[in-house]
């Protein structure tokens, strides 16, 4: 690729568990890529892989501060700006919970800012914790939400919502092409295992084979997307032609209990493990389940991957990860 | 007052509106204030008459930017941290809204670092926005709100609701001890005439004897608190022994119609103005009251001016300040 080729995607949080696979289909698809991380939570081995891939450059820097370097000697090339960088499990973002609401409020500030810079179009990957404990269900895009902006899930929730509302402010303004994606509960190869999602803690504990903990009577619901379908509703978004003013959820609108999430990986890993209720924590959404309509109309898109075989790769690649023999059912399962 | 004394209040934001009032109460209970603006919607002539008490002393600088000199030489004798600093009215705050949200966020994050170095009480100025356009009525503190997170007021309301995140992540963390109040629509001297406000446009409308705009059909409703009750409420939330983990509503829960409003204000101004009609601002609430319980509860605190007390008294004021003779019926209604 020559150097005169605007062709550059920049990805903050390109090393966590999203980034790192949006920053190999970019690669795929013919862009460079400079992947912008501050290695808080991403696990360096989610670079392995990529490091050795033609177009890939990685600059280890914090999107709170002034952008380094690294970013700014390529910024005449960026053409695309993805922002996947903040903590994203409840264990991680609270453990610094004014650090987690600077990482979106500033993290955003600052690659908007370069977005208008450069003329690059701009995406930001917001949640489904903007609507909190929502109320409406299954949550479109134009639910205003249920948050508590006093509690001690708001540093994430709250900063959220903030670099939304610059985010639109900048297309407004008509300072940069934007677009806002809401992604909803994400599973696959490169989670963190130590990072106190429902997923990896269940398939880890299936694959460690002691007793299995679920918060609350696990009746409690989520959706869970295979992390190749987000990756291609990440792209295709920040692709589309749309006029960028309104979010666009991005998530499985399967439905599952955390009890039946836990049937489905039994079904994939042996285990005789007990099942331990642990207490809810606070503010922890009952229910969370996307509506993608829009994303389905305005896109084209919908998630591809059959829940079972999404788990069934994910488990396998956590017996790998922790390095534990593949279990009883596994093969079955992933074939 | 010695140097040793620790009984310095920074009041960030405090040329503005409520923020002068409230410097001149804290001067008057003995305090030395150290009053930060940047003079971006504060009125200079707010300034006039404090400026030549003794323990005044103003700090031109914007809290984005880390706190200048004449606070940080100041810093162990502050005991107090009031945060009242950001553009307040629509028009004002829209003009600039990523300064809105830096103002809010990085602000008040400068402000709590200020507090945690210091040991001093910090109290933020939440606002009663953060309810959004409220299902709820009159609103409690424990109501989530409905809020836009991507419409054109959410760089205040979200930019306030990041500010009350942070604020209490100081208090959990055991940072800073801090207040937070939740001011509802406040009215008096001091006012910006220019400001977009329902009280001070039609009473100036009215005073200058030509058209009083209302936008929409003027049913929708507010509550008006009087500046010195407001600034009662203040003073009692931040000297008060509450564990400050939990916003207070601070506002007058006597409710009018716009429409009633203005019945009120030409009581008090002779006018003959037509009435003209606005579309309503995207966004605009339609409903806003406090419930009051949990100040009256911890703080011993209810509005006490009657509101045709204050409208005379803020006429009166506006008369003075735009240059109008004082209108027929004002010296009745006043005195």
């Amino acid at each position: 690729m020559s150097d005169v080729t605007r062709n550059v995607a920049l990805v903050a949080g390109g090393a966590g568990f999203i980034g790192s696979h949006l920053c190999r289909a970019l690669l795929e698809r013919g862009h460079e890529v400079i992947c912008l991380d501050n290695l808080q939570t991403a696990r360096p081995s989610n670079l392995r892989g990529l490091e050795q891939l033609p177009g890939f450059h990685f600059v280890e820097a914090d999107v709170v501060n002034p952008l380094p370097a690294g970013v700014t000697a390529r910024a005449a090339r960026i053409s695309r700006v993805y922002n996947l960088a903040c903590a994203a499990s409840p264990p991680h973002y609270q453990a610094d919970p004014e650090h987690t609401m600077l990482t979106n409020v500033i993290g955003t500030h600052h690659l908007l800012r370069l977005a208008e810079q450069t003329g690059a179009r701009f995406l930001l990957t917001s949640t489904s914790e903007v609507y909190g404990d929502p109320e409406m269900h299954p949550q479109q895009e134009e639910y205003r939400g249920s948050v508590n902006c006093t509690g001690p899930r708001a540093c994430y929730d709250e900063g959220k919502r903030a670099a939304e509302a610059l985010t639109f402010d900048y297309a407004r303004l008509g300072r940069a092409e934007v677009r806002v994606a809401r992604i909803f509960n994400t599973y696959g190869p490169n989670m963190d295992p130590e990072d106190g999602r429902v997923v990896s803690n269940l398939i880890c504990q299936a694959l460690a084979g002691g007793d299995i903990t679920i918060h609350g009577d696990g009746t409690q619901t989520r959706s869970f997307c295979y992390v190749s379908d987000m990756v291609d509703g990440l792209i295709r978004l920040m692709e589309s032609d749309i006029d960028g003013l309104e979010p666009v959820n991005l998530g499985n609108p399967i439905e599952l209990t955390v009890n039946e999430l836990l049937e489905r990986i039994r079904s994939i890993v042996a285990t005789h493990g007990h099942v331990v209720h642990l207490p809810l924590p606070q503010d922890d959404p009952r229910r969370r389940r996307p509506d993608i309509s829009r994303a389905a109309a305005m896109l084209g898109w919908a998630p591809t991957v059959q829940v079972d075989f999404g788990l069934a790769r994910t488990a396998e690649w956590f017996a790998g990860e922790i390095g534990v023999d593949s279990p009883l059912r596994l093969s079955e399962a992933a074939e």
